[in-house]
């Protein structure tokens, strides 16, 4: 039971800020006294903005120690700071940025020996979390099929196989009516291709194709794309040619025998699954993806700093974290390419970004559209303060990689995976990176979880904690009560990711059965 | 039982052609002496083009009176006239086209009168064939909780409403994460708001949101865009404010208070729905899409044809038919402009051809990008041959409107809604548009069906139609078997309408409870 607030709390990142936010459960009501003497001239709402000296117009309103805009007027100390009362800054540009110097070596950090957890070896040589069979789909028209097909094998199956923890149609919008050849039709195709591949499907890849789609089999997995494992490798050895059930085949006469042809060819996939056993792996073989949705003021000092300080843990033990969401670190362009490991990197950074302004201004927008009305009524007044509190979950060690969107892993450590913001497309994007467990922070809160990945999802405040007690598997509001610390809580967050990835724990959106559909990043034309 | 056709057939469809299809199942082999004595000089597959005269470099290959293309060298007669040995012609311009009179007075097409079938009438005076209760949803996150949501009340409280047909939650890709105020962002909104709307929901609109997503409730769906009914209107009577159920509301304590919530809200729109009757209503009640997915060369030949017979009995009953698929008719432009009913819709379509044209060119692709490996394995060698064939669907009667994606039908007879060729694009936008039943031909075979409306299928071939015997609703092709007439076909095609329209008959996609994804129109960017 927590202690009920009753004197005002206001939380400042940074001395330099001369805003601080609202703590307290309901916000606080004009004329209350804050604990430096200050007088509130106004009400200011949870997670909201109190100005803690007169700004005048035109000067900075800062925050993290960094200007999140400018006073369109005056702003009295004690006022509500709200988001049309400053304007937002205009975007840095990319050029004459903080680099790396080439050459440079960096101190690496502190390693973090001795953690583990109970994994399923994979014979490619990565780990999966969970033992799901998945089956890859080329394209939309087989939906439906593929759904049926998927209840037949959970109910009539999968009782036999008891060391396989679900199966799964990877069903997508792709695959027809599609611009295939255009140029960025490749993010959308290797996003496909990869998450066939995600380390907690053991390699098993079984495709159902229509037939006449645009997106063939041996287009979405072409040759090669399925390593084959060596005869002394672990037991889930995929082996060529690929595993295509095409529905056009001349030798399904009916309905029925398209579902009794796709549940007969699961079984050599299931057995394979069954047969495999958990091992004790070094906590270095954890994907970790971070990211946060329905963001609030809390975000940037409670449940994010804490992923933050996990993300450090994670990286110090020798696993990989991505963290995403262009548009929500691109204020923060300046800190990011100061913390590459190298001037490549700081580049593809660099580069990442200006593909995706110009892919915003292709639509006439820019990164303002980013911020929703329920960050707004959580108190982030623009992307530039959404940005702030976003990156804080990368961390504070050196950025060792870049990957374009749908790309997959192939080196270890921080890695700045360049994806849209969007919840469910971030997502999907970093399955196909090759992510094994997902971790996500809200403050507004939502029920968010995917089929394919464990999510494990932090609360920034304590409220949404209790009330969302059974959706929630941490809460990260225990900092701003003053009941925990941001490293108590990053390391409870680390133990729980392995925990979570030992199958020991099930998060809520499994328990549940939560599971939001995969949302492709295609910015080709449809057809 | 259909006789085995040992004979060799060719199907020509225009006197001025020189080319035709081969017709037998398994195609033709080189010797083979056709009836009018020319001898095949290679084997020729089912569905490909033989040349019935000599063709000179450079000249054209006409299909359908006209050029699909030129010869890029000799081909000579009796030889396969397939895609690499001709060249795509460069897209009509979308000047100088061919322009109806202002003011001119077109004859009205002889009425067809004295057909109906069983509706459901809803209180706005559009018409259901469905009975069904569709929960409308704002974002993405909801769709995991809405989807268990939905398992309940089909369990638990449809079986006490038996005049209810099914529970359909519109599960989307969009509302957050997206550039909600980019120009084209009102595609995709708009189409959500009218899908809400289609005429198989009854008028009961029930919206389930998350709380700080970015397509709010009131944005969805603003005051004013859900009638009223007036008091003397049937029983499905929508009363304002909006049913709007949202997951973040402080009275949501755990994850099954959602549910419960859910589940007790749908109450009294399942009863108003149980509580409605069918009632004999005139065919021109009816609302068809027509479209045309996993084409081959008999799709121009048999089933589109069909359609097309079938579109003017429709229009001629008074009843609306919209055809789509502006890829698969943009090379049809001329043919179209000068069909349409007055200037105005003329200039609609070329306004919406334009569109595409630029959207395409955006991406850096064309038209020609529209073309899939099965058409071509079918024997339609590019986009042109295809459009076509497709256009036929649209039948011979002047054009009455036109509609741009996402927008709502405000008129009858025959119109022009402008959608991708996508299959289940379209589908979602001639959803939107306010379609009551779907017609969908394929050649290369699809299992393609929607939750919200029923989809008769209409194979183009017999081969097809044995084989999927229990997939296809009809079969047109009896038409290249010479068995049946276009007029036949048609025919059958019109009393299949009717009789699925009055649910007396369930389309083999309901039986099997087949549905393809709503997928959504955006072209704006995610952020």
């Amino acid at each position: 039971m927590l202690t009920v607030m009753t004197q005002p709390v206001l939380i400042r990142i940074h001395p330099a800020d001369n805003v601080a936010i609202v703590a307290n459960d309901g916000g606080l009501a004009e004329g209350v006294v804050l604990p430096d003497g200050l007088v509130l001239r106004e009400r200011v709402p949870q997670g909201h903005k109190v100005a803690l000296a007169d700004i005048a117009a035109g000067d900075s309103v800062r925050r993290y120690n960094v200007s999140i805009g400018t006073a369109l007027a005056d702003i009295a100390a004690g006022s509500w700071v709200h988001e049309r009362r400053l304007s937002l800054p205009i975007a840095r540009g990319l050029q004459g940025l903080p680099m790396p110097l080439a050459g440079a070596v960096r101190q690496a950090p502190p390693p973090l020996e001795g953690h583990h957890f109970e994994g399923l070896r994979n014979a490619d040589g990565s780990v999966g979390t969970r033992n799901i069979f998945a089956i890859t789909t080329t394209v939309q028209c087989v939906a439906g099929v593929v759904e049926i097909a998927v209840q037949r094998i959970r109910e009539q199956l999968l009782p036999r196989y008891p060391n396989v923890d679900d199966v799964v149609g990877l069903e997508h919008s792709y695959g027809c009516g599609v611009a295939i050849d255009a140029p960025d039709a490749i993010i959308p195709i290797r996003t496909l291709r990869h998450i066939a591949r995600n380390p907690n499907f053991g390699g098993e890849v079984m495709v159902i194709s229509l037939g006449c789609e645009k997106l063939q089999p041996e287009r979405l997995l072409p040759p090669g794309s399925i390593p084959v494992a060596s005869a002394t490798a672990g037991a889930s050895v995929q082996s060529e040619p690929l595993d295509v059930l095409c529905l056009q085949d001349s030798a399904h006469v009916g309905f029925m025998s398209m579902i009794d042809a796709i549940v007969a060819r699961a079984v050599p996939h299931l057995e394979r699954l069954n047969a495999r056993r958990r091992e004790t792996v070094p906590a270095s073989e954890l994907v970790v993806g971070v990211q946060c949705g329905g963001s609030d003021a809390f975000s940037g000092v409670t449940a994010n700093p804490a992923v933050g300080f996990c993300t450090d843990l994670l990286v110090r033990a020798g696993a990989t974290v991505m963290f995403s969401e262009t548009t929500e670190v691109r204020d923060a362009i300046d800190q990011l390419t100061a913390r590459a490991a190298s001037p490549e990197v700081a580049q593809a950074m660099v580069r990442e970004m200006a593909w995706y302004d110009a892919y915003l201004q292709r639509g006439q927008v820019d990164r303002s559209a980013n911020t929703t009305p329920g960050n707004k009524a959580g108190g982030l007044s623009n992307i530039v303060e959404k940005a702030m509190g976003s990156i804080v979950k990368s961390g504070s060690l050196p950025i060792d990689g870049v990957l374009a969107p749908g790309e997959r892993l192939t080196q270890r450590g921080l890695i700045y995976a360049a994806t849209p913001a969007s919840d469910f497309i971030c997502g999907t994007l970093q399955l196909a990176a090759g992510m094994n467990v997902h971790i996500f922070t809200t403050g507004r809160g939502t029920p968010y979880g995917l089929a394919e990945c464990p999510v494990i999802k932090v609360a920034t405040r304590t409220e949404l904690a209790r009330r969302w007690h059974d959706l929630m598997d941490l809460n990260a509001g225990l900092i701003a009560d003053g009941e925990a610390s941001i490293e108590d809580m990053g390391w409870a967050l680390f133990q729980l990711v392995l925990e979570v990835a030992s199958g020991r724990r099930k998060t809520w959106a499994e328990r549940w059965r939560l599971h939001n559909d995969l949302v492709l990043f295609n910015p080709a034309p449809v057809t």
